[in-house]
């Protein structure tokens, strides 16, 4: 019996047991109260079809500022405020044509593109080129070099691995073609790019995204490829090499706009100016309503505030929900953020960003700081009940990745991500593509680790 | 250093390093073919656009057991026959009504009902009658024993618990009001009764599924009220117990129609006699597409020996893809298959049914049989990499389920569960809420289950 005793206070040692039941307790309640009476899909509801596309500089994106600084005050957050912050200003503009010429049936076929996001215009007149196919950057470099590139339109067509079951993973092996196509090509005199859409799945729809251009090199047309029409081209290229590409785009940069962040707290009952954030960007691409990315997370993170609200918790921290303006194409309201907590001294013990789509919670991804990962890593078990398993993973957040020289712990929500390139960045980024379950799932999910940060710190 | 080596001896006894390394390897190449290579997101779109809803008895049905037989043909199985069965014919006839009849305000409502599948029409006048609201069986004899009930209709609003994370659970504690509330009703002189749909989320769709009648008891008209209206009817009644319900459905039961299971084999090598069976159910509710229920489980099955044969597998026990017919209003297929079964003496090693949904696969409802789970759950480590976890729920699959006398070890696909009851049997059960790679990734862990059987067995 004795032993028995001196055992549970070892245990009771190392975890304290009362403690541990009321955490359990109360991430219960915060997942009942999310799933019985969450608000995230009834906002989102409103920043995809009422509102829809928010572009920076966009009167949608000044429509969703407005929105997402109305709904927090309704939901009783302490203070909610906005941050402001200059944003690129670029419009697609008026319709765009890509066509396959076929010189030698003296025929042509319509395909699926839209501009990448920064692009330049073709002009009224558009381009018209032969079209050369590279599949990797060594190919690129030797063809141009033999002076094969120039006055061509470069067809960028690296698939994604489709088989890499991390799908952020085949993205960002892939990506490089659209970041970067449009200057490599340029630098060896092509006239425009063509990307294949960054999507491991066959599809009839074009995806977009930002391009850099490098400096000093001519800033040429840069087009998404229907992955369908990718796979089009490719074959027709190999049956008649001397194919051409008409290409038509009126996109442009206008000059910078002004905006916000909007930021809605918690107040914290002892370290008010100790902060946590929960984030997501409200900025998204102009082809669908920026349902997954990233309206999801804006709401799971007003969602989250108002969940440990709405169930009295106080927390000892401010707890910050953060609208991040202009993730997609310039990070400003990212930046911005970082540089003004930097200015303002606020010390911050942790921000997570919700920005990988509003679907099923499989985990969290983890600071990259060993102590405050192991941490997270500790609490594990109170979210494997909710079906949250994934606590290996490093990372934060494009958002809130400026807060890193900060020294800020940064983490994010780990969504099942097998169905987010099908939508992102394209026309089919819907609120149709969102399930209520899945979305009040990840909300509760970073209430529960916000409670908990608040609660235990990082340390 | 001989330490470390008999260390290594007794690991090799333990699980063997070699046979372990060509299994994952093995795996690996299942899944990278299906996500590279599969078919069965294509397999799924004929049945579900070209072909569409299936229920038992319909022209739809008879086309899906022609097309999976010839497509399993086309993928090279061994042998491909049909299972003639004979199954119920319960047709919904012309359009269906409900409208909320408000006798003190002169005015009424439609609101979306669809009949019960099995349910008695009302006739051509339809019926009308006031409403009596009941949350408990407890509560419907009461009002029963009272006289109450007599003449009314009975509404039934029970809502299926939206706080349960196993959406199965929270169905299984609501579906009885769908199957007995008729004859419950009846048995106090209602003349129908309308019942809340299946589904945790507030929704403007009704969701159908089967109804039994009890023995000896009157026959009547039930129907599924959408979540919406249902919360609707409930506080128009509080407002005004007098509320009247309008219902016309012109449903009825034809005599029972031929129709056959669909059985595609991949021969076994050393045990020809010895099956192991990935199945799921070719019938569908004719609302929607049948896509998630269970279209997904039948090219899952198909999907599963293709990979297989395409990667040159060659089983040592034979392997069946079976279509299971009339899983919705009867079960006729899976009882048909396990009579035939016992009656050929046929040994099943195990079945694995896939029916419940084509989501991201979690896991696999494992045997209820001891020594057949621990051996499935020494496999779990080969299916984590793939995002599979859960390997701990005990269970089958309705059309598995009559083999369980015969001793068969059943099992199940466990996909994420949190969208399912948002389409289960409603007109949104349609193609495009299924995911291509989500789809892929199923069939390969059905695959990889098969693989792992009958390489080891699971004794």
């Amino acid at each position: 019996m004795l032993k028995q005793i001196s055992f549970l206070c070892l245990l009771g040692a190392l975890q304290p047991a009362f403690a541990q039941t009321d955490d359990e307790k109360f991430i219960r309640k915060i997942f009942d109260e999310a799933l019985l009476n969450g608000k995230a899909y009834e906002m989102l509801d409103v920043l995809c079809r009422n509102i829809g596309p928010r572009l920076s500089g966009s009167p949608g994106a000044a429509a969703a500022v407005e929105y997402t600084r109305q709904v927090m005050q309704q939901h009783g957050l302490d203070t909610v405020w906005l941050q402001p912050v200059n944003v690129p200003h670029w419009v697609r503009g008026t319709a765009e044509t890509g066509r396959i010429i076929k010189p030698r049936q003296h025929t042509s076929q319509a395909v699926n593109i839209c501009a990448l996001g920064g692009s330049v215009g073709t002009g009224p007149a558009g381009i018209i080129a032969p079209v050369v196919e590279v599949r990797s950057w060594g190919e690129l470099k030797k063809l141009g070099e033999q002076g094969k590139l120039k006055g061509k339109i470069v067809f960028l067509n690296r698939p994604m691995d489709a088989a890499l079951l991390q799908t952020f993973a085949a993205y960002g092996a892939a990506v490089d073609q659209r970041a970067n196509g449009a200057s490599e090509a340029a630098r060896y005199g092509a006239l425009a790019v063509l990307v294949r859409s960054m999507s491991p799945n066959p599809e009839d729809y074009p995806h977009t995204g930002s391009l850099r251009y490098a400096p000093n090199i001519p800033k040429i047309p840069a087009a998404a490829l229907a992955t369908n029409h990718a796979d089009l081209l490719s074959r027709l290229l190999v049956d008649e090499p001397g194919l051409e590409f008409y290409l038509e785009m009126h996109c442009q940069t206008l000059p910078d706009a002004p905006s916000h962040n909007v930021i809605g707290e918690l107040r914290g009952s002892e370290y008010p100016r100790n902060f946590i954030v929960a984030g997501g960007h409200l900025d998204s691409w102009d082809l669908g309503q920026g349902a997954h990315d990233d309206g999801a997370g804006c709401v799971q993170a007003i969602e989250a505030l108002r969940l440990l609200k709405v169930l009295g918790y106080r927390p000892r921290n401010t707890l910050r929900a953060v609208m991040f303006m202009n993730e997609e194409n310039g990070l400003r309201g990212g930046l911005e953020y970082a540089r003004a907590a930097n200015e303002n001294n606020e010390v911050h013990l942790a921000a997570i960003e919700s920005d990988r789509g509003g679907f099923v919670p499989r985990g969290f991804t983890v600071p990259a700081l060993a102590d405050a990962r192991a941490k997270v890593q500790s609490w594990k078990y109170l979210f494997e009940p909710y079906g949250l398993h994934d606590f290996d993973t490093p990372g934060g957040g494009a958002d809130i990745s400026p807060l890193a020289p900060q020294g800020v712990p940064l983490m994010g929500l780990l969504p099942d991500s097998q169905r987010y390139f099908s939508y992102h960045h394209s026309a089919e980024d819907t609120f149709d593509k969102v399930d209520r379950r899945e979305l009040a799932l990840g909300a509760a999910a970073m209430a529960a680790m916000l409670y908990l940060i608040d609660k235990y710190g990082l340390k």
